[in-house]
């Protein structure tokens, strides 16, 4: 019976990597859509976020199932509670991905994104999916080691938030208002990202370093 | 023993209530502030989200706590989920009301929002206000009627949300990049703030109607 109850937590972990895999190609791919104003790829990233909100259900109600069929206490319940707000938080990591395309399809067969900015969006994309990967390393792995680059990858992805900023309000910036808030919208999606890479790494640790179960809040 | 379970999963439902105030007054006071460019409004509206931090996390604490000791099954231990992710949001919403007063002190003494869109702004805190006091009755009454209303109020943020983008985008916009950048994340934030409520009612409906445990997605 416990041996089972094991095997079922290992393959609910497994799972979870397995969705930081989904929406790290996501959000990889909703960057390649939205630097080529590819729509064939634009609508392939928002069809695929069905399939990451159905792997993210199963999660949810095998931990609700094995709650309640197993009554796991103390750190085995912390690891099936910590493995729902993960799943929740990681399901959101695939809509913020989606909201990338769907940015991509509205602007289509323009380019959202004007030439100036086409790097540091280049370099946003590349970091979600560094971000994503170590984090999946972290569930995977549980070193906790990790959480430093993590937290490093996102300050970096701030940086990069905030550096937009200034770009479009410099009195440089030749374009209008709507280029100006299309970067705004989706340097914010690209940075809720890495927030919610962070806030699933420090729930790892949570469960790791097993303090008391507290709401470990995303950063504002 | 069962009647003292009872009394305590009562104290986490009226402490969720709770919160939807909290949470409810902290956006009203945020869009005065805003309105106002009120400083010391805007200030007392970010350091109160720390109340709503330590009630939220106090609540997930209590839920823990009451899984492991009393290994609650079906309908209980949905209850107790759903209670741990309604909290989730609730606080989610504290920090978007913290947003929005954040907005309002970065540009003070200046006022964040033209006077153009000031109706359109406080159309949406009187919005917000009324979609959280509704969440909290159907938290505390499990009213799921009045999910259509929530419902209702959610499409009419929306509207208001879509309207700010025509105005900012329209020829007719006298003001800069900065003022448009300003009036579309502040919009945006209101705009998650109703999609969270709505996410808390279908979730009460979830435990109500005891349909299997699946995620309610936030609406994207």
């Amino acid at each position: 019976m416990r041996e089972a109850y094991y095997e079922q937590v290992e393959n609910i972990n497994a799972d979870l990597v397995e969705v930081t895999r989904l929406v790290g190609s996501a959000m990889n791919r909703a960057t390649q859509a939205l630097l080529d104003a590819d729509l064939k790829l634009a609508e392939a990233v928002i069809d695929f976020d069905a399939k990451v909100d159905l792997l993210t259900a199963s999660i949810d109600e095998r931990c609700f199932e094995l709650i309640a069929l197993q009554a796991p206490v103390a750190t085995d319940l912390r690891v099936l509670l910590g493995a729902m707000r993960i799943s929740s938080s990681l399901e959101r990591m695939g809509d913020l991905a989606e909201h990338v395309a769907k940015q991509a399809r509205m602007r289509h067969p323009k380019v959202s994104v004007p030439q100036e900015v086409r790097g540091t969006f280049a370099e946003m994309g590349g970091l979600a999916e560094a971000i994503v990967s170590k984090t999946g390393s972290v569930i995977a792995t549980k070193d906790v080691s990790l959480c430093v680059d993590i937290a490093r990858h996102d300050e970096e992805m701030d940086r990069l938030h905030r550096e937009l900023f200034t770009i479009v309000l410099s009195s440089s910036w030749k374009y209008g208002v709507e280029e100006a808030i299309d970067v705004t919208l989706l340097s914010r999606f690209y940075e809720r990202y890495a927030d919610h890479a962070v806030s699933v790494s420090k729930r790892v640790v949570t469960i790791v370093t097993g303090e008391p179960y507290v709401a470990v809040s995303l950063i504002n």
